[in-house]
């Protein structure tokens, strides 16, 4: 065993993916120890998504301050990757979720920090910015992001505001032109690994606005003023992206960089695994190690393990996934690439217990399967 | 992959050890579908245990009718091996704690249709006789199969009686002579995994009677009544076996094996390899497949993947161990002959959850396993 690849997923309440990597690459040095191990934690858009990034591909933190989800300044930051082309960013930086712990108020609170992080990496030559939509306090359908790069929101009576998720309503006009001369010759790419739309029974109002303090009215009204922002930005824009596959990523944040700042919408596992060059990199792999939190069913469409497999099966590598729980389902991904799976529960307990001995007993399953790849049986 | 063999023991309150080789034997023939792979499925001494070996070795099942625990008779069986030699039995088979469902009384028990068991097999030519400690009903400290073998108990009056649990305290004398004259030529092997002596705080009464009906007075009565047959066997046969490991199996029955019909008492699980000719077929292996319900700081000891490590060892064939639960302590067994250890949970669930999915979990478990066997990584 040669080289070997770890490209986890997070063990979602227990493990961040480089810790993943990083237990993983101790076991597996233990058995070979001559092994060239190459670690790619994957970033899921949400929390971390800029550390993982950065311990995969190596590069530099950016910390500035920005305005926070209220308007306050926070510490933001973000990732410039080694390569001189590319920025990472995580709209929880300035707009997350822990930012507005005890405050709660997706009416009020504003993604404007985004832009202003944005703005930042493209004043320092960055052409390719990358951003995780994950993980938000907000609901302002990206109109803040947009607003720092320059796009203009207009009451009836002409005057010119910020719109927040509270007062949507009230925009009459918008105009994104300072925005696409702001974003010239820059590649704007958002991960997003949901596919509700901008408004409606699921769109982000209704789906995620209570987890972030909305209740059942408030819900009801921001889900008008996702509604009001989509018709304003398609009669302004000339197009309606209200509809579109994770347009309501992030409080809507998904909508407004695809249809003010000309973002496209991608599963982050092909973001992060092309960044990463993960394709070019598989072919001198002998083998690639997966894993996240769970594989099931919803494991076939579009998750890390699956298009972690998808990519190594078209370059003949064999790929061991090695996961939190084997959920129902998850078979027919033997044929899309994953070569064998394992649970890292050692014992039948609750995930109440078992989730306290996360980090042993994942090491102690890919012990045991390095211990099992080392064998080497008389007559294979 | 041409020689695979399958040592497992039962998965306690899941599978029996013959259910675990089916599973473990139908997973690897999905994988390697030309291997040769021999099942043999560990009997414990207990309940299953003919069945266990004839199911590993082949042979011939006979019944027989026996004294049952109270006197009535029952359908006893026991196991003929193809080697013309050797007879597996059970004392379950007609004293078994199932027999007893509904009546249970150890002071009245007894264990003579194990002798009569014993006499068939010999009546039929066969020099070996295995018998299972494990599973009982009684606590007469072997007095009943001794009798059948033909031993005589006499009182104090001189006069003769078949003595139980509740009446060994009458016993004044005893005579063994024929019983070693029907024995003659024929090793007496008792498998037996615990090592409580015949009577005390550790002794039979005390530690198993609890679960054969007897109440706390019965407890002590029993006890009693064994040590007094501990002093008149050491006074009639010149030595005093009570206090040897296993004396207190099956409520005395290992006692009674060792002191009146010469048996030797060995751990299970050397009984099973040897009888199986587990060192002979070794050398041509190229991988072995033991189990249990749980690996922990206890299977260090004279269990069965301990044992089955140990010779796989000296043999310098790999074994991989597929258990219900991996407990603490278990690792010193690496450097034991234990190559993996793999759980068969797949989740975290408790027992009462899991146990329902013993037979799934275990072959997504073995079908992952052979998977990962047969992977031919590049540049390994």
């Amino acid at each position: 065993m040669k080289q070997i690849l770890l490209v986890p997923d997070s063990f979602k309440g227990t493990l961040t993916s480089r810790q993943v990597c990083e237990i993983m690459a101790e076991q597996l040095h233990l058995v070979f120890s001559e092994a060239d191990i190459t670690s790619l934690p994957v970033a899921d858009g949400g929390e971390g998504s800029v550390e993982a990034f950065l311990a995969a591909a190596g590069g530099e933190r950016v910390e500035l301050p920005v305005t926070g989800p209220f308007g306050e300044p926070v510490r933001g930051f973000y990732g410039l990757l080694p390569d001189g082309e590319t920025a990472v960013l995580e709209m929880a930086a300035c707009a997350g979720l822990p930012l507005a712990e005890g405050r709660l108020d997706p009416e009020r609170a504003t993604t404007y920090g985004v832009g202003e992080l944005i703005l930042d990496a493209i004043r320092r030559g960055r052409r390719k910015v990358i951003l995780g939509l994950g993980g938000s306090c907000t609901n302002d359908g990206g109109v803040g992001a947009a607003a720092a790069l320059g796009a203009k929101f207009t009451r009836q009576d002409g005057t010119e505001f910020l719109p927040t998720g509270g007062t949507l309503q009230e925009i009459a006009a918008l105009d994104c032109t300072p925005v696409a001369k702001a974003l010239e010759g820059v590649e704007l790419v958002a991960m997003c690994d949901i596919d509700n739309p901008l408004y409606g029974e699921n769109g982000a109002a209704y789906v995620f606005a209570p987890q972030k303090g909305a209740d059942g009215p408030m819900v009801e009204r921001l889900d008008q003023g996702l509604r009001h922002l989509g018709q304003v930005a398609g009669r302004c824009l000339g197009r309606d992206l209200s509809q579109m596959p994770g347009a309501g990523a992030a409080g809507g944040l998904g909508f407004g960089m695809a249809a003010f700042c000309g973002a496209r919408l991608r599963m982050g596992i092909d973001v992060v695994l092309d960044t990463l060059g993960f394709d070019k990199r598989l072919p001198s792999a002998d083998l690639v190690f997966t894993g996240e939190g769970k594989i099931d069913f919803q494991s076939l469409r579009g998750k890390v393990v699956s298009g972690v497999c998808g990519r190594a099966k078209r370059a003949g590598v064999p790929v061991i996934a090695v996961v939190g729980q084997i959920g129902p389902g998850f078979e027919p991904m033997y044929d899309q690439g994953l070569s064998a799976v394992f649970s890292v529960n050692r014992a039948a307990q609750p995930f109440s217990e078992s989730r306290h001995h996360a980090r042993e007993n994942l090491a102690l399953a890919m012990e045991n399967i390095a211990r099992t790849l080392a064998l080497r049986p008389g007559n294979v």
